[in-house]
């Protein structure tokens, strides 16, 4: 997979969290995922397909980052991760991809996205099945963790 | 969305189990996905899209089940669900899709695939984020359980 592919994911998840949340993500050092799991607790997962490409992105938060979030944007802190907190984890996978989408159009990489799939369940991990290697970055924030998982088999360019 | 989309589905998971695992599995009423939740130990996780249509499937299995598949494929059973179960679970959900591809395309309905994510994580749901509602098939087995849910938008047909 072509590193070019990840930075627009990278940046598009940055931006989506400060603009809708005011939360500030660092990113730590891309890796491709061999040792390496990205192990949290609710995660958006997108595929994205089309007769020359297809690959998913997961999104992985763990639930003290994800429940902050969700105070930031709504001024209330649910308890748990409850259907509003997962709805949230998917708008958000759906802004990323769709953000990096538009950037990955303007290099000539195009794609369709399908719906976003989301996982809740205490310190699951993920792992993206694809002929090329999967990407991964670690973000910190002073209220828990993220990931972000892209693989990309292209097919033709 | 439409019922015509999940019988493919339906039955591609019960072929796809019964030749390569010699796996019976019981197919259970299908329904709309409101109080229902598919809940199981490691599920395969896979993007559909193309201009016309956007959806997800999920199939996830109970880890007995799941360790009594890789059981009847190899002859050993892993002691719990390691990268052989996860890769073979992602094998089964891109067949499982496949399968259901051609299916849809005889009847005017065409995809592209994206790669298959894999989840793990004991006791983890699963929810699909659509326009229109999900699709929820349970499964049994004498080794433990299964659900596939299918979520499906028809942009324009």
């Amino acid at each position: 997979m072509n590193v070019e592919f990840i930075n627009p994911f990278l940046s598009s998840l940055m931006n989506v969290l400060e603009t809708m949340a005011m939360t500030k993500l660092e990113p730590g050092k891309p890796s491709m995922k061999k040792e390496e799991v990205s192990r949290g607790d609710v995660s958006g997962i997108i595929g994205m397909a089309s007769p020359q490409t297809k690959g998913s992105l997961s999104v992985t938060f763990e639930e003290s980052l994800a429940l902050s979030i969700m105070e930031k944007m709504l001024g209330e802190r649910p308890d748990t991760i409850n259907e509003e907190v997962t709805d949230m984890v998917g708008e958000i996978t759906n802004m990323v991809t769709g953000g990096a989408k538009n950037m990955l159009g303007d290099k000539g990489y195009d794609f369709n996205m399908a719906t976003p799939t989301i996982v809740s369940g205490k310190n699951h991990t993920i792992s993206h099945q694809c002929e090329s290697s999967t990407l991964i970055i670690p973000f910190t924030s002073e209220h828990g963790k993220a990931y972000i998982e892209v693989s990309f088999d292209v097919l033709v360019k």
